[in-house]
């Protein structure tokens, strides 16, 4: 099954790709027979929100009515956790020089990173601007001190993801936040798709293309640490909850690893796809601000 | 003034600390002269709600009833964003084997990270589990692309906090993050000081003790990047909003740099303390918890 949240009707919904188009998800608690009751900042206005109030994503899941002319944005335009492995692909690793971890390396975005799949990527002019095309998984249950089995069923679903880095930033000094975790720098979508659907460790090819030249391409098989790993791993230390985001990690093909390095340019179109789940279209945008 | 969130008549409230105890901070929507009258959730359940709501704190902020029996809590339990800066005192940095920086070196921590000024600090047993004194801003206004003069505004003032570190967890890989982020490890309160009251730059004396021990001694005076100057950076990459909090970084003296290397057990007492705005008083838990 594919869900996302939708802009419809001049606000959003969380809601169900069905072969007939979008149909609203039914509050968890509460179902309604007409789906318009609820408001922004019900159980149904995003999927944040709809994990939030515990409505769980799969066949099972009640829909409601179909909406007309909905377009998908951010599935999850919420997440109080945004965590990112890096050095997660082999060849990646190789890239940049490095031995196979025995940890994951972990970092963070946050909610205000995020934009939907066909959302401007809007930065800052003069900074080096890289892609990063990820697979993201979406929790699905509150979990801490998790193991390989609950940290699997955890798992509400995967979705499409660009951990656009500013490398400038990034290597400004030994960590990596303050390039990963500009406002408005990483597209996520179009869907959500769930565990009955697609298996990323049986392998999912994803692709990054700029300007219609792809740059990167792997299978989600070769992840060397899977969802269900950093999912149990991070819950060691921290509670992961249902709506926050994990990012898996970047295949090689980055532009600070080639030679010459290549970043992006203000009106560059970045495209991000996992097979069986989607394509994000988004358009690079390097705007002069000074402060 | 001394503001703060406080344990009172079983739920918390908003509150300042006045001569005579604390007494209840009043809406900054609307003002009802019985404070009873909010509940939890209100703008007055706590300092993370009354700034994000639009409250002010200073000497102007109105004042409600007296809170017999209140005993302060974690101020700000919910700040979307918790960013630590590293590196910032000169000997620390001298201690690390670094040269001075020319950015700030950042990573985060999250609201689950946060306990109050008597809770436990609660680990995992077999970790090595370290101190970090350190003085943290709180911001009381939105800010992005601030410059120093905006960002010096949006300071709506000061706590005490311990950025307690699980090292061999921040060193497993080259992101600090993972040894940083962990639930129920720093001690925040125990009050917020408003500018009108103290000020860093000019000198606040910062102690850290084990087991009435002193460890570390400092002046914040010695800061390499001030509280403004931390605010106006982040701000030129992510919105920082009322209530979130910034870790200006420890001095020298913590258990990592020490010969032989010094770690917290089970049972020990960790003050942390600033000049004019108060003491924590955590003990270290450190149980075994298999996943």
């Amino acid at each position: 099954m594919k869900f996302g949240t939708v802009a419809h009707d001049g606000g959003t919904r969380a809601a169900a790709l069905t072969t007939e188009g979008w149909r609203a998800l039914v509050a968890p608690a509460s179902r309604p027979e007409d789906g318009d009751a609820y408001a922004v900042g019900s159980p149904t206005a995003d999927l944040s929100a709809f994990l939030a109030a515990g409505g769980a994503l799969g066949p099972g899941t009640p829909l409601g009515d179909l909406l007309e002319g909905a377009e998908p944005v951010a599935p999850l335009p919420r997440p109080a956790k945004v965590i990112c492995c890096g050095l997660n692909y082999g060849e990646h690793i190789r890239e940049t020089g490095r031995e196979l971890p025995g940890h994951p390396t972990l970092f963070v975005k946050y909610a205000d990173s995020l934009v939907g799949p066909t959302d401007d990527v809007s930065l800052l002019a003069g900074t080096d601007v890289d892609w990063e095309a990820e697979l993201a998984v979406v929790v699905g249950a509150t979990i801490r001190h998790a193991n390989r089995a609950a940290a699997t069923a955890a798992i509400a679903g995967w979705t499409v993801a660009n951990d656009v880095s500013v490398r400038d930033w990034q290597y400004r000094t030994l960590q990596w936040f303050q390039g990963k975790a500009w406002d408005d720098s990483t597209p996520t979508g179009p869907v959500v798709v769930t565990p009955d659907e697609v298996d990323p460790v049986a392998g999912l090819t994803i692709t990054c293309r700029v300007n219609g030249e792809e740059v990167q391409r792997a299978s989600t098989a070769t992840l060397v640490f899977d969802s269900a790993d950093l999912l149990a791993y991070i819950s060691t230390f921290t509670t992961m909850r249902p709506g926050d985001l994990v990012l898996t990690g970047t295949p090689g093909g980055v532009g600070v690893a080639r030679d010459p390095k290549r970043f992006l340019a203000d009106g560059d179109v970045l495209e991000t796809e996992i097979e069986r789940i989607g394509l994000l279209r988004n358009v690079i945008r390097l705007p002069a601000r000074t402060s």
